[in-house]
């Protein structure tokens, strides 16, 4: 399979985006912000996230499945914790108040806990610790999602991707983790499916519950709602320890769907559309000591395993975050690859909302 | 390989080990905490972790490599944090404190996050947890441990088996998780060693940074400090989230080792023995909303799990925590089962106290 890309500039496409969500009527801060978390996943190499998802929203604003003017809204209050009920609103919109909120609170107590209810789709988890990053916290975030994963010895999808997303300022690039409970994220099996490749033994599950190597089967079960789905990392049964891979997807659903007061996994798909649950924590992390021998010690401690002894034919040994900071140089440089497609669709979104694409571009 | 075992009743296996710590000088206090968690392992069916370990401690006790009185201080305080240096004392004893103190912290704002460094092995993980459920708060504990698992793409041992804890109450059984982020502890591939067995793919690699199925060899590098050493959970490279379990591993090095300004996996073995770093949080999770409604919620998710359908041949689907129940309920009634191995080296520590063993158990 072939994919053809063009290269389009980051500022360019980030006012195009921002612009976009506003002729649908939302705020100018409140549009900077979807276009914020949605570049920033194409930044970072995460294209699945990225831009080709606007002729989604494009789609489901038209239709008025979205209200631009929600206001989520803070329901639960304390010095440490709050609770936001979205309401429905975009979650990007959610998500960023949440973590400022916990940002705010970490400021005055040294830790803030938001739990979000009532939400939807927000984006990479990834993008929300960096709000904290930026203020020197560690921050912490975590998502449910539909259910599309299986817990271990079943065949019902129960759980979804739920990622834990991490952040820990370091010198010279912070360690930041982003990743799905399960073994991969449903848009990896796309990839499989749209090159037609047997999947990996162990990702995923038919709708037998026996294990699978046809992607685009359990894509279509997964699509009708029949049993069959992803597998928890760690993968089949135990013995590789997917029940750890599943635990982690309980805690996810646990810190979200629970302490929310909201939906966990099995039942965030309702008949208005998705209510998505998510949690945010910001740690100052001196509350634990002195933030420059910490960050130091982080720094060195991510020094080191970089440096450590590498497998026969591996030329280096990553920490997180460093592919996804390259990325993002890399992009700012050379513009965001967006496919073919997705470029023909930010032209016909464009047309239709009368902005002049090409404009940004020049 | 056939394993005999004798059946002691807890009472009385409980009473031994507090007197066998009494014996070596710790207060009847601190001696019943550190039974407590070596039982608890047992009753757990942890078995690596119980009163199997009695002997190591008997002898450094004797070689006087721990001492009885070394008190953990509190070295930074703040109304949701402290520090704790914990001064080479038992693990067991900085634990508990620890979890206390963050218990304490969050009965006042909600949540308690407790970092303690220079601390030694301190059993199960899970235990701590354990005492923020009997208090109705959500716990959660991390620990660093000498390194034994290597980077993805590496070769070289870095990080410890980084286990991750995290107790929610809920009914009839809470959730209670405690695994390490290596695909196996070590105490498993003991066990296909001592059988003669080759290893599961992908659980560790050879001091070539190959994938062995060699346990004896894998065991026999790491005791020397060769090169080679566990597999992340997820498994070898990227295909199947080794990175995932890698940075997870990281996660509870940056929680512990960072956080406590203490050592890092990496660091922790040194001339006078292990500088272990721990972490622990409790969350009253009534700072998110009405305890009962949420609990009820948490055991409803459990229990959706539990029921969900099966895979083929799966005569169940279990959440953490039921298995360590069901097994302490079996042993409580019947006896700690204890290898023949174990039982004469509970026996020869005794005459050594002048201890009279098989009085306890009368």
């Amino acid at each position: 399979m072939i994919l053809l890309y063009e290269y389009l500039p980051y500022p360019g496409l980030q006012r195009y985006a921002q612009d976009m969500f506003q002729s649908h009527g939302f705020s100018p801060q409140n549009s900077a912000v979807i276009a914020d978390v949605l570049l920033c996943a194409d930044l970072f190499g995460i294209e699945s996230h990225g831009v080709q998802r606007l002729i989604r929203y494009h789609k489901s604003l038209k239709n008025r499945e979205v209200d631009p003017d929600t206001r989520p809204e803070v329901v639960w209050d304390t010095p440490v914790s709050a609770v936001i009920d979205a309401r429905r609103a975009m979650g990007q919109i959610a998500g960023v108040q949440a973590m400022r909120l916990a940002i705010e609170k970490a400021r005055v107590t040294g830790i803030g806990m938001v739990a979000v209810r009532n939400s939807t789709h927000y984006g990479i988890a990834g993008y929300y610790p960096l709000l904290a990053l930026e203020e020197d916290m560690l921050g912490i975030c975590l998502t449910n999602s539909e259910s599309i994963a299986v817990p271990t010895f079943g065949a019902q999808p129960m759980l979804g991707t739920n990622p834990i997303a991490f952040a820990m300022p370091a010198d010279p690039v912070p360690f930041w983790y982003d990743a799905a409970t399960t073994v991969v994220p449903l848009g990896k099996m796309e990839v499989y499916q749209k090159q037609n490749h047997p999947l990996p033994r162990e990702w995923a599950v038919g709708a037998d519950g026996a294990e699978t190597r046809d992607a685009a089967a359990v894509i279509s079960n997964i699509r009708a709602g029949r049993p069959g789905g992803l597998l928890p990392l760690g993968g089949l049964g135990e013995e590789h320890g997917g029940h750890k891979g599943y635990g982690l997807g309980i805690i996810v659903d646990i810190c979200t769907g629970i302490l929310s007061g909201g939906c966990t996994s099995p039942h965030l798909k309702q008949a208005d559309g998705e209510h998505t649950s998510h949690f945010f924590a910001a740690v100052d992390y001196g509350i634990f000591g002195d933030k420059a021998t910490q960050r130091a010690h982080a720094s060195q401690l991510l020094d080191e395993l970089r440096h450590s002894a590498k497998a026969p034919g591996q030329p280096r040994i990553y920490t997180h975050g460093e592919k996804a900071w390259a990325s993002r140089q890399e992009k700012l440089r050379d513009g965001i690859p967006v496919q073919q497609r997705t470029a023909a669709e930010l032209r016909l979104i464009a047309g239709e909302l009368r902005l002049d694409f090409d404009a940004y571009f020049q």
